[in-house]
């Protein structure tokens, strides 16, 4: 552990001592679960939220700990091993999901607790379909699951922070191509076609994309807290009153002078939710039903009786958000554009400045931001930016801190992963670069991870395939050498929303998985990463496209990627042998691309010394 | 419809009758589902078990029929949507799984079912998950489902055969590598990590394979109707008595000097395992824990009260049974030099007779049964041979019948899709040839099916991977040129037992998908298909070994797959452009193996124009 670890002991004490205080719960609990995430699922969270990390001192965006009266124990994936090890202390097991000898949550506690025990958890932040499993799992042992209302973390988290309400930004046609009215629409025609009555919407850029809003409540996700419930003549908008005194938002919802009755929106303030849910499903005819994702946490879901009860993985909102309009896909493409700008000075600048010394993992970092910053349209970073120099490389969610800055050299790989908001798009690119001369390993592992990525770019694959079936072609170089790498290929991406978006990706994992489709846009991200030496990744936001290949076997069309991020993979770093010839063509056809469509906006911005580097990166390989 | 349709008007009206019968109900049934398998969820079944078939003709190995009131419709996959179309008249409507149109047996039967419906299905063939889901589905939607005690098929059914009690084959060390008593020790000892007290074995071939016993009971597959209940101190099995009484059989069994008191077997008529399993389940004490299959039979899974129930989806025999031991590799291997002097044989045989225009679909096939028959430890065929000329090749699942035979000709590709059972192992293989000149659009898309099968066969990929992964590695030439198969790449494969084996496979279907590991044996069998002209499938059985790779990530190994099957590829049938210069190594090593071990045996056996072919099919491509 490092300076970056979190002492521990005082909370659990604590903590424990909150399990067994009947202020809090009737019964002593023998175990308290500590979910990631908010009352809304977000994946990344408010410092409000952050109660995963206050007890147990790891930060990265998926882990979920468990405190008993004698362990504690923390479940998070392969990206973020190193991490969690280096910011936990020893009163915290790390146990690595993903690994054959790992214990599930479940199994962990059964194997743990005493007979009979109870376990607790607040049912704000426990997701419906975890609790289930959970309860069910815990009840086949003996042991049960308990809701424990007021939430322990908050009640030993002396300085908690208050929940953020920033100020909403209202998008207009020209952004998102189809006003709230439309979307509301299409939901209502949905809910019409399965006979439901009611639509409870719970996570966050859902609602951020349904009323054409955005707020800052949240770092990098331009969403805001709320809620809405949505019937076929009732539009409910829960949120903080104070957000709607403006008036470019009462205009936007046309609050005071609403079109029709059943577009006019009722307002009530965010905490009155559960209240105004209850109210429904009181008024409920005997076969009206109510949908909400399984998502949502097990608190508002409960309120729902099961016989009024249809949760779906994935909500309407979900499915249609993901499959992005001509509006949104040009705004996309411009945001990328602006981002490759940025990029391509950042890169012209480091080569300049690294040799003097002077730049860190922080400054360059930094340096990106100011960069975009300076674009058309920028909001923000849509995550902390992964500026990591040799061996930090290989901590796959790293976040440069003071304690572990490194110095950018010319004898180590440099690998950025970073991306920003704009009103018109999101970005998410990862480029692995070498400013000195890199090893033969270092290339021969680039070239797979190369490979890998150019697999899944020029993929073309019949309609209707899910991102899962993909995945592996990222990997066969990897495969082929004994190599691999503990993530998931791509993820989806919004637009001017959230950087990590479902229902689809690209992943050996196969429970969060629709199928492909036009329109649809992903990450495609395939890395390399060697502990304590370096870690390699190439990453490229890419759009789902109609492919025109030579047969169309029973008129099912086929789809390929056509990618959005255009900025050049660095030639030096690959191994021209390695590549075969439709590799090679691939690479020199994307950098004509790079050069051809940034070449025109840097130009276009007068930005020479980026330019000149632009040309000399996008020369044709042989 | 040809002639091969069967007319189902009056079945119908007699089904119908019995639906609304309270001989058989108390109260009226909207709708009957009559699923495809037996009592042990077998996918081959016994005559008198083939009533899905005798209700709407279609009689391919899956496929589920729902008659109500107004409607009858039958759901199959693709393999098999041209033969259903073939066998079912009007009265049915063909539901073609997998295309999204398509609704699901619950979607369907809640579109067309009246308020508050009763849908009725025999609980003994309907497997404990489908029973839960399709349950909680209708409940949904109002409706319920009930277990109809008296088949309703078998009521209408007047010449329905006798249920058959073949005589045994016991089977020694030599042949299994383990006593069954080994099996049990080693059964009791998961059963104790896991605090379990009994074991439900419900799948015939995991009986078989747990008893070290072969039966015939159903055509193809050497198993025998029988339960097993195993607890910590008893063995209890369920069979026709009168099968026990052969000394052979007593002795193996050790019914008459039980060695130990643990190991002794008391046998029970095949009937008595429902009273037998309530009996037990009378007597199991608060914390006691009974396993048995999700896919076992509704009916004995509702036998074991909710609390004592543990319900998996895999059990221990079926992993256990998949990784097989020396031996058994041993003795698949040998089957598989046999199978392939038989093939050779055969194909050196048809390409002096096609000519003559005396040689159809079923004379091949018989010339195949025949060749193989005449190998050391033959027992059968371990499934219809598929044996198809042009476009019967299309059909996937194709059997030909004395009014589809085609004649074997120079103009038309021909498909075997054939294996058997010697009591050493278990084969399957398919092979496509032509004995004239194929096409240019029939060698390219023959290429595009080698190159899959060759990317599967040659993969390198982590230890723990599932197959699925891999499926798309046999797609992506297909996919490149827009083309596709409707059906999963490869199944498990049995060791004198089922063609068809879980727990793993390599399918795009995700759900049935344990890890591979070392010791397994799949197929690999990528096809193409063009309706109304002919089909390509290539098919290997392959074992899945060790690999030594450059590299070794994480200490985790690499696995890959060793061809089994070694009868040569038409090299006829290749367009050898199309191919990379890795593909044609792969494809030189292969026929290298196969002129090496099969040439040998055809020497030994003498069989001299087997041999030249062998040779002349052998000699390296350029």
């Amino acid at each position: 552990s490092t300076s970056d670890t979190k002492i521990t002991v005082e909370l659990l004490r604590q903590l424990r001592q909150a399990m067994r205080n009947t202020k809090y719960i009737a019964e002593p609990i023998q175990a308290y679960i500590v979910p990631s995430g908010d009352a809304h699922q977000s994946e990344y969270i408010a410092p409000c939220d952050c109660r995963r990390e206050f007890i147990c001192g790891f930060n990265g965006s998926a882990g979920t700990a468990i405190v008993t009266e004698k362990h504690a124990a923390m479940w998070t994936d392969g990206r973020y091993f190193l991490q969690a090890s280096q910011q936990m202390d020893n009163n915290w097991t790390l146990m690595k999901m993903g690994l054959k000898e790992t214990l599930s949550q479940e199994d962990w506690l059964i194997s743990v607790l005493p007979e009979n025990s109870t376990v607790g958890v607040d049912p704000w932040i426990i997701a419906a379909d975890q609790w289930k499993n959970m309860s069910k799992a815990l009840a086949s042992a003996g042991h049960s699951l308990v809701a424990v209302q007021d939430n322990l973390i908050d009640a030993i988290w002396m300085d908690r922070p208050t929940r953020p309400s920033t100020q909403l930004l209202t998008l207009g046609l020209g952004f998102t191509g189809l006003t709230w009215q439309d979307k509301m629409t299409a939901l209502r025609s949905k809910m019409a076609e399965r006979k439901i009555s009611w639509f409870v919407a719970t996570a966050l850029d859902e609602i951020a994309w349904l009323f054409n809003l955005r707020g800052s409540d949240i770092e990098y996700n331009p969403v805001f807290f709320a809620y809405a419930i949505v019937g076929m003549n009732t539009i409910r908008l829960f949120v903080d009153i104070k957000r709607l005194a403006v008036p470019t938002v009462r205009e936007h919802l046309q609050l005071d002078t609403p079109s029709k009755v059943e577009l006019s929106i009722q307002t009530a303030p965010y905490e009155s939710v559960f209240t105004e849910l209850q109210a429904v499903c009181a008024s409920l005819g005997p076969k009206e039903k109510v949908w909400i994702s399984d998502k949502a946490s097990c608190a508002l879901m409960q309120v729902i009786a099961k016989a009024h009860r249809s949760p779906i993985p994935y909500t309407p909102l979900c499915l249609a958000k993901a499959v992005k309009n001509a509006t949104e896909i040009q705004g996309m493409k411009m945001a990328h554009i602006k981002d490759a700008v940025a990029l391509c000075e950042l890169f012209a600048w480091l080569e300049k400045e690294i040799p003097k010394g002077t730049v860190t993992e922080i400054s360059a970092a930094d340096k990106a931001e100011e960069l975009r910053s300076q674009q058309k349209d920028f909001v923000g970073l849509s995550f902390p930016s992964i500026s990591s120099v040799g061996p930090n490389g290989a901590i796959i969610h790293y976040r440069p801190l003071p304690e572990t800055n490194r110095t950018l050299s010319l004898n180590e790989i440099y690998l950025l992963d970073s991306g920003a908001q704009y009103i018109d798009g999101t970005t998410d690119v990862t480029r692995t670069m070498h400013f000195g001369s890199p090893s033969a390993y270092e290339k021969e592992t680039f070239t797979y991870v190369l490979k890998g990525h150019i697999a899944v770019s020029a993929a073309i694959f019949p309609n209707g395939t899910k991102g899962h079936l993909l995945d592996s072609f990222a990997r066969q170089a990897l495969w082929d050498s004994g190599l691999d790498y503990l993530h998931g290929t791509g993820h989806g991406v919004g637009c001017f929303l959230n950087v990590h978006e479902g229902p689809c990706g690209i992943s050996y994992k196969t429970f969060a998985d629709e199928p492909l489709e036009a329109g649809m846009i992903v990450s495609d991200e395939p890395g390399y990463y060697e502990d304590g030496l370096f870690g390699i990744r190439i990453e490229n936001v890419v759009l789902v496209v109609p492919a025109k290949p030579k047969y169309n076997y029973r008129n099912k069309g086929s789809l390929t990627f056509e990618p959005l991020t255009l900025v050049p993979i660095q030639a030096k770093m690959v191994n021209t042998d390695l590549l075969t010839q439709k590799e090679r063509d691939w690479v020199n056809e994307y950098h004509r691309q790079c050069r051809e469509t940034i070449g025109a906006e840097l130009e276009r911005q007068g930005r020479k010394e980026a330019m000149d580097w632009l040309i000399r990166e996008t020369q044709p390989i042989a």
